[in-house]
């Protein structure tokens, strides 16, 4: 098995190649292994899915303790890089969000995501200490020997104030400051118009990360802007409810099984996705 | 709210209703509450679809503890009744399995799915120690003073020896003598085809529980049968890790993520999913 410092590097240099990084976000032990055993290079996790399938809602409402396990969980079982979503790093000063990363790094995480909106869509952190946090991050990287993926996540387009033009120029100023600070790729959250992506990319000269929603841009479109990383957010379980859903209707309304019988996986290979994934041996 | 005595005869009355009970089973908060959003009268949950998801394979490994945790965080996000899968029981005695039960009744779970398999696929637990445990269960009720159904399930199909035909007889034999023991409900693991589920239900003459599966009847078949309940097992945690399976290889092989977002809910529909359901008010 590769070791943590190993995959961090491994993980990192995926930011820095020519290809496109697809990065499938998991909620839970079989999901996060069915995405590696389908071939994905790396994993990560989103709060949303992960936090409503324990039976929070998104944000920090949450124990810290729980999402600390809950990832520790998913990173025990792959045997690829994962990264995890912090939200906003559950608490206002780089302290309280050092202290969460690094009991998340612990836990076998190689790459987070931090996020500037306050928790519950209070607004924004100011951009001077959402970047203080981000050095303490920084700082983190070196004493912990782990040079995990800093991922600075900005709301300022969705939660920011002015007209949508004024939105996107504080997203734009915000990632600069972040990736200034040591971010490793910045996160735009609500950029899906291919226009505003080529000039942010443009603007930004650092990895990019966009998430896969309605509107966005064919992958190969997104790579000729030069993006470097296309996250699911919390896609993965939208689609699974929406599956469920059309289950349900099917059964109640027309009394049919199909949906929940064609292109399943079996007992033996649900099983097999709850135990660790043992790294394929070179050669 | 309903109480959890008024949920436990609303579940039992299910039983011996008219119409054919279809129990989705679940496997964390918001898969639970999708079905309850859907319109099922009840949820359940399914050990394989429960455990995988927290990183364990079906059976006994998981922690009691965290077994019950896990099925209380469903319980008490639902407003409708919630049947748990306890495998076995987590131990070989009446005392050991009664243990298990109470727990997992006082956790809000209002009916229980009790296996004569033993964990790990090691055979079958004797007739006449099954028997004693679901005796143990029936006083159990009414000292909890909560009817909860306790639906035994059998093996002998799948697990027993000798031919098809002896396997059926043993496991038609085990039944009546759970039904005979306390059993509300009574689920032969592995019965799909429907001259033999026809035998079985005149055999019985109680509620009997089928699972969806492939090659199982219709469901208008089935109730003509006489089947009183039929349930979906780990079928739809098989279903969702198909469907992440097909939207790994569109995006891996083919770059398309049409199927990540088509029929897919949202973000809002998400969060509600992972607050508690209240009861809608009468009229």
């Amino acid at each position: 098995m590769p070791s943590q410092v190993e995959k961090a590097e491994a993980f990192r240099a995926m930011h820095r190649g020519a290809e496109l990084l697809i990065l499938p976000n998991a909620w839970d032990v079989p999901s996060a292994r069915v995405f590696e055993d389908a071939g994905f290079p790396a994993v990560a996790t989103s709060s949303a899915g992960l936090m409503a399938s324990l039976g929070f809602p998104d944000g920090e409402e949450m124990p810290r303790r729980e999402l600390v396990a809950a990832t520790g969980r998913i990173a025990k079982s792959l045997s690829i890089p994962l990264s995890a979503d912090v939200v906003a790093g559950f608490g206002a000063t780089p302290r309280d969000v050092t202290a969460t990363v690094r009991k998340i790094v612990e836990a076998g995480a190689i790459g987070i995501n931090l996020e500037d909106g306050r928790p519950s869509g209070h607004g924004l952190y100011a951009r001077a200490a959402q970047v203080r946090k981000i050095e303490s991050l920084r700082r983190l990287q070196g004493s912990l020997g782990v040079p995990f993926v800093i991922n600075a996540r900005t709301d300022a387009i969705r939660h920011g104030s002015g007209t949508p033009r004024q939105r996107l120029r504080e997203a734009t100023r915000r990632a600069i400051s972040y990736r200034d600070a040591g971010a490793d790729c910045v996160y735009p959250m609500g950029l899906t118009e291919a226009g505003s992506i080529g000039t942010f990319v443009r603007e930004l000269e650092c990895p990019v990360n966009v998430m896969i929603r309605p509107g966005l841009p064919p992958l190969r479109k997104l790579q000729e802007l030069g993006v470097q990383r296309v996250s699911f957010g919390p896609g993965a379980s939208y689609a699974t409810m929406g599956l469920l859903r059309r289950i349900g209707r099917d059964l109640l309304d027309h009394r049919t099984f199909d949906r929940l019988l064609d292109g399943a996986i079996t007992y033996d290979e649900l099983n097999e996705l709850a135990v660790p994934k043992r790294a394929t041996p070179p050669g």
